[in-house]
């Protein structure tokens, strides 16, 4: 094997992870073959497989790298000191969701990992993991309430909510729905 | 063909979706096929094709029967007048997830039917339909709110929220929820 620089083997992943997210989010995690992948990415079969021996490695590397995105902008909205008022940090948490929905369009990647996860016990761990390290974050925004353990659990259920409906229901946005957030919290937040 | 009784359609339409829910909630949608689930009914396949020809057929009757079941008790727990306090009518709807979760495991049919949904337009028209009608009690359960319509959004989310990481991340039981929920809400709920 030729010696390659590590620019190139990043160039490489990131060309197949990009591909793979289209197949995903346009035809689903299930109908979507290795061979679909391959041929999206424009790559050899073997210069492929030396990346990502199954489709799973490819769900797993596109789950941690979302979510690891995902935290880096949630520090950056929630994690500043002094802590922001609530209803300030969950309009821009909202936003960050937002821009996985209608923007790059992540979120119903997210929903497969969802299913596949349940049924998948390797991936459901992984997911268990860096879930709990989302909620984490939102444990931390809601340091001033009295349990804010199991404040953070709702306001991450308010979020993954969110996402539910915009994808699947529809009829909210996110303006809408931080108005039903800031009536919910009261005057106070 | 035989001339059958209505109760005797009924009894066999009921065998083909409880076994069906079974092999869903082992599997996975996907990794099952028409013939486990003709398996697990117990049915010739002449028999059962008669009654659902196809497995987007079987998770549309589960998804239906289930979303009724879930909207007949949630008018019971929130459809009382005058309207419960928020608090107490949330604790209500969280143990009826709880049952979808822990008990009967529909929850995770549900998270499966939620990605085939985006990639089905068909089924995505149900499932945008049926939770409509779930999150309009939600809007009921908030009439008092000066914005009824995104409170039950919320409101709604709130659940989902709950039923994700429940199946999902775990660490998480409805009264740490719901003490989560009554210290967002304030002493006023």
């Amino acid at each position: 094997m030729p010696r390659v620089s590590d620019q190139h083997l990043a160039a490489r992943r990131r060309q197949i992870l990009d591909a793979a997210a289209r197949c995903f989010i346009a035809d689903g995690f299930h109908q979507t073959s290795m061979q679909d992948v391959i041929r999206a990415a424009g790559l050899s079969v073997g210069a492929f497989y030396r990346y990502f021996p199954s489709k799973t490695d490819l769900i797993r590397a596109i789950a941690e790298e979302t979510v690891g995105e995902l935290l880096v902008e949630l520090d950056a909205a929630a994690g500043v000191e002094p802590a922001p008022p609530l209803a300030e940090a969950m309009r821009q948490v909202l936003d960050i969701a937002e821009r996985r929905i209608s923007g790059d369009q992540r979120a119903r990647i997210a929903v497969q990992v969802w299913a596949e996860a349940l049924r998948d016990p390797e991936l459901g761990e992984l997911v268990a993991d860096i879930y709990q390290r989302v909620r984490d974050r939102f444990t931390l925004l809601a340091t001033r309430a009295a349990n804010p353990e199991a404040v953070g659990a709702v306001l991450f259920g308010l979020v993954q909510g969110y996402v539910l409906q915009r994808l699947l229901v529809g009829k909210i946005d996110a303006t809408m729905y931080h108005e039903g957030i800031v009536a919910l919290l009261g005057p106070g937040a």
